[in-house]
């Protein structure tokens, strides 16, 4: 540079000072670009923006997130990778191809599972507040913070939560996670039953038809000596009316599902001597007005239906709040001896999941308002539908006072609960089926077999192709005698 | 441009000509820089790389481990913030204070968990190819590619891990995750025993003494109809050898551990008629040499002790390898009724964890070598001290040829069996406790109480704080009476 300069002393010197420092701002950008950003020469654009060891995880999962799948499909990071060494995309249902650009023409609708992908564009949308990066130290031990199997900072977050949303009591309850739904309903039986060696009989584990069919799956499962499935609260809510011997000194467990699962009809206890395990999954303000906070002595909630991150199935994603402090002890305890405690990374994760929601509570992203606009206009478009058919029917909601909106509200139920109303279709599950539709038969509910439970919770797509083969079923009654729905 | 040259007809356009260009790059690289790159005005080093949603993660991730712990301790992402909002230290035992420097004097050693910390540096030094991001949609669904439950992606690439360790034949085997090692010992007990209503005799559950709690505890807990706990295999072995008739269409279920937890010796099934359950969780080569690829009918392994990451206990952590087709299908149905599969955001961080294994094998950061580096030493370091001692003794572990490393290798077991010789130490682990030191009794294993487990697996400063306190131990003996070990 020096050499280059020394021939210009007669000039004023203001030309050479402005290029002096031109030049020398370029070498200070060049350095910058190229030097001090150990990345910046192989980048597209360049530098490391300050990052070190999270900077290529962060890329790898940007270039997977940004393939083109059309809108009917997701590339995810541990997929199985194609010729070209990428994973490739995993379509939706009744899509295929590449790209997933191509529909299979009168696909069959699978409304059978409460798989709650219609919460999915919601996470798309809050990508940047909700990713998380998990380093590959991050919580090796068993133990967590405090040498505990639980996550204080995620109880604190969900508490928080509860108060915002008012659909919980929670400053008298013990929280409690389980490894998923099943774990934690096995504890909170364990933990009501009586003690293994005291000699008094069995509890008696009770719900209301119709009920979730789990309640009855895994109570007989697990086959324990102090607990056994016994039937249903009308049998249960006479006897103790009559004040009959036989229920005197006798442990009822009565599950309630509040809203329940298949109809969304708020439920309390029916029995009133029983110990109650009250689940509230679907009490948030997606699926149901919230008429006041509840505050029942164990309450279950989980995460699969307030988020939709079902996948992350076990890990710290259900939670039981509990009064009193010898029952969550003993479930605390049956948890612990069972997997001792749940995920970590599950657990950071959700930690995630609930600040985005804790942050946007009655804005213009609050995720109940965007959940409820999902599924009211899902109810509204099945009802328009169904109304025109004597073939069908589905339970009536009416609209209601709810206090998190602070309005009257339209009803946007996970399930619909549809009743066949001819004679000929006793079989409910059956007809749809016929239908190409698939659903859950009520037989399981303890139902008659006249209902069955259609999903309403799955993705868009999966929901365009219910409503399209819904129409066909009731379009087609026009045409038909009623005695001829075998032909459909 | 052209407007700007205009005018230099009379001038050498040289200098000018540097200096418009110099000003040209430098607006270049300020448009580039701060228009562009839509974070540069807020940045300290500017620039988002090219990255979008992922860059708040990844800077979260790195100012959190940016902590100062003075390495006896680590900052986490979801630790419970101080006053400034951030998460504070977690200190390792006997380490206190704001950045963990402050070193308890005459901590007690605890030495019972089989926590595998020893592999935390080996994660902190492949920080960036062990990271994973997590985005807010990943796999929201119940189902994984191809509606399974388990992941494709991440079975092809245990399959390839033990291909190349050599340590299982896994060519005619399935392959069935479970969550938590519990989960998947009940799923094969469930699976080997004979279906619930065929009228056959509860299968007989044995193990070999000294034998790992659990199989047992497990046993006894889940409390199944259709097998039992049943002592130990040198009982059944004579009533097998001498035909006896109570022994003969019995299903005998032997649980062996290979290397043996607690003492590291390679066991084979004792019994020859009975189904045995190999669990193969530490035939690593951290932890033993490789004789020759393992082939039983089912093998059990785990993710905890091979790559330390015991905190994502549940999920795709544990693995089985099932030659027979239809015992592996009654696992996977068990593990799938039980929980629906695992968490989808453990999968994706473990298939992460699995690929830097595998693509460092028999190089310079070689997990294998790593691990048996600081095994080996902790294990010649213990062996020091306690050849001097007359008080306590080790098992004998000879130096064998290691398929894996091409070359005879010195021992490196994950626990120490540590026998107490003097008479009046009957109880060897109250006897290590009067000395400070937290083991686990040999009377859970099966064995005498003469007997303690010391687990080597903790952190560095777990392993320090044992040598002081065995030193002292030690130290203490030529000093004292031999019956006066209950003054220490």
């Amino acid at each position: 540079m020096e050499t280059a300069e020394g021939g210009r002393q007669s000039r004023p010197p203001a030309g050479a000072f402005l290029l002096y420092s031109s030049l020398l701002i370029n070498a200070l950008f060049f350095a910058h670009y190229f030097l001090i950003s150990p990345t910046g020469l192989d980048d597209d654009d360049g530098g490391s923006c300050g990052l070190s060891w999270a900077l290529k995880a962060a890329r790898e999962a940007e270039a997977v997130a940004a393939a083109d799948c059309s809108g009917h499909g997701q590339v995810f990071l541990d997929g199985v990778p194609g010729d070209d060494g990428r994973p490739g995309c995993e379509c939706n249902t009744c899509f295929s191809g590449a790209n997933c650009s191509l529909r299979s023409p009168n696909c069959t609708a699978d409304a059978n599972s409460g798989n709650p992908m219609f919460l999915e564009p919601y996470w798309t949308r809050h990508a940047a507040a909700s990713a998380v990066v998990v380093s590959g130290w991050h919580r090796l031990s068993y133990r967590t913070t405090d040498g505990l199997f639980q996550s204080v900072e995620l109880e604190n977050h969900i508490r928080r939560l509860h108060g915002a949303v008012g659909n919980a009591v929670v400053d008298d309850k013990r929280l409690v996670f389980g490894a998923g739904s099943t774990q934690l309903i096995n504890a909170l039986v364990h933990a009501l039953s009586s003690p293994p060696d005291d000699g008094s009989a069995p509890a008696s584990v009770v719900a209301t038809v119709p009920y979730y069919p789990p309640y009855k799956e895994q109570t007989g499962m697990f086959d324990g000596r102090k607990y056994r499935w016994d039937g249903t609260t009308d049998t249960w809510a006479n006897a103790t009316t009559h004040h009959n011997s036989t229920t005197k000194n006798k442990t009822i467990i009565e599950f309630v599902t509040s809203p329940n699962n298949p109809d969304a009809v708020l439920h309390r206890p029916v029995l009133a001597s029983s110990a109650a395990i009250v689940d509230h999954a679907y009490y948030w303000p997606h699926f149901t007005h919230i008429p006041a906070p509840a505050d029942e002595d164990v309450m279950l909630f989980t995460m699969t239906k307030l988020s939709g991150h079902a996948g992350s199935r076990l890990g710290y994603k259900t939670w039981a709040l509990i009064r009193d402090e010898k029952v969550a002890k003993r479930a605390y305890e049956y948890v612990q001896s069972n997997t001792m405690g749940a995920s970590r990374d599950t657990q950071l994760r959700m930690l995630g999941v609930v600040k985005v929601m804790l942050a946007n509570l009655h804005g213009d992203e609050d995720i109940f308002a965007f959940g409820h606009d999902v599924m009211r206009s899902r109810w509204r478009r099945l009802s328009a539908v169904v109304s025109r058919s004597r073939r069908v029917s589905l339970q009536e909601i009416p609209p209601q006072f709810c206090n998190y909106f602070k309005r009257i509200r339209e009803p946007s139920p996970a399930y619909a609960w549809v009743k066949c109303e001819r004679e000929e279709d006793e079989d409910c599950y059956e007809a749809l089926l016929k239908a190409n539709i698939i659903t859950r038969s009520g037989v399981g509910y303890g139902a008659s077999s006249r209902y069955t439970r259609v999903s309403l919770l799955k993705s868009d797509d999966d929901f365009d192709v219910l409503m399209e083969r819904v129409t066909d079923l009731v379009n087609a009654e026009q045409y038909e005698a009623p005695d001829d729905s075998s032909s459909m």
